[in-house]
């Protein structure tokens, strides 16, 4: 676990955090079908969360704190597999996510909306109501 | 073609791009095997050459001007869907990458290490090699 982990002392994958202030993106996609999820932001507590943990953990930007995502609602994602790019500067996790939607507003991914025409259009369906799982 | 579309002045999409001080994070995403590619940054001049053009055009940090991915060596991205997220301020484009790699490594993908063992380990193979191709 993450305690044994920090005394293990073991040498980290080294990731470019200080190119970007600190914060590195990650891209979380679905293992099974490839679906991108989201995108969210880790620090380098964040990465190490990630890997002891084995779900994802992120740094939320406005919130200014970890992000154990799927916390409260039980929504966690499950990381099958951790990448990193050439750079060392962004993250690629596959995951499996508990609960099926990865976006807060409802929807698998938080990629709903296509580009077209110069307008946003939403091309896919809510998979629960913000509504009523955000009380 | 963009000089038409700036005459036409018409309304564009609005992304945030000012959260993240000019720069939103790009994720290229292959259409066809839904494989993550590379993930590079767009300032707004960057998101409106690719929506006029057709490929895929970032900005280079480290250059510090828009990068047009391919111009020299005609590995360009054709985009085929833009999708933005929930909060408008990451793009994810659907693309059919010319010859092959995206990875200036020579790689398909830019995340082609994995990290296991709290070590990084490369899991893919090389497209092409690259002291070849950027002599």
């Amino acid at each position: 676990n993450y305690q044994n982990y920090k005394e293990d002392k073991r040498v980290m994958p080294e990731l470019d955090f200080d190119k970007t202030g600190g914060l590195i993106p990650a891209i979380a996609q679905d293992a099974e079908t490839g679906e991108v999820l989201m995108l969210a932001y880790m620090n380098q507590e964040a990465f190490e969360e990630t890997l002891a943990c084995g779900n994802a953990v992120y740094y939320s930007r406005s919130r200014k704190k970890l992000w154990k995502k799927g916390e409260t609602s039980g929504h966690v994602q499950k990381v099958r597999e951790i990448r990193v790019d050439c750079d060392n500067d962004t993250v690629l996790l596959k995951v499996t996510q508990v609960g099926g939607a990865a976006c807060h507003k409802g929807y698998k991914s938080c990629f709903y909306k296509v580009v077209e025409n110069n307008e946003f259009k939403i091309v896919e369906k809510r998979v629960f109501d913000p509504k009523k799982v955000y009380k």
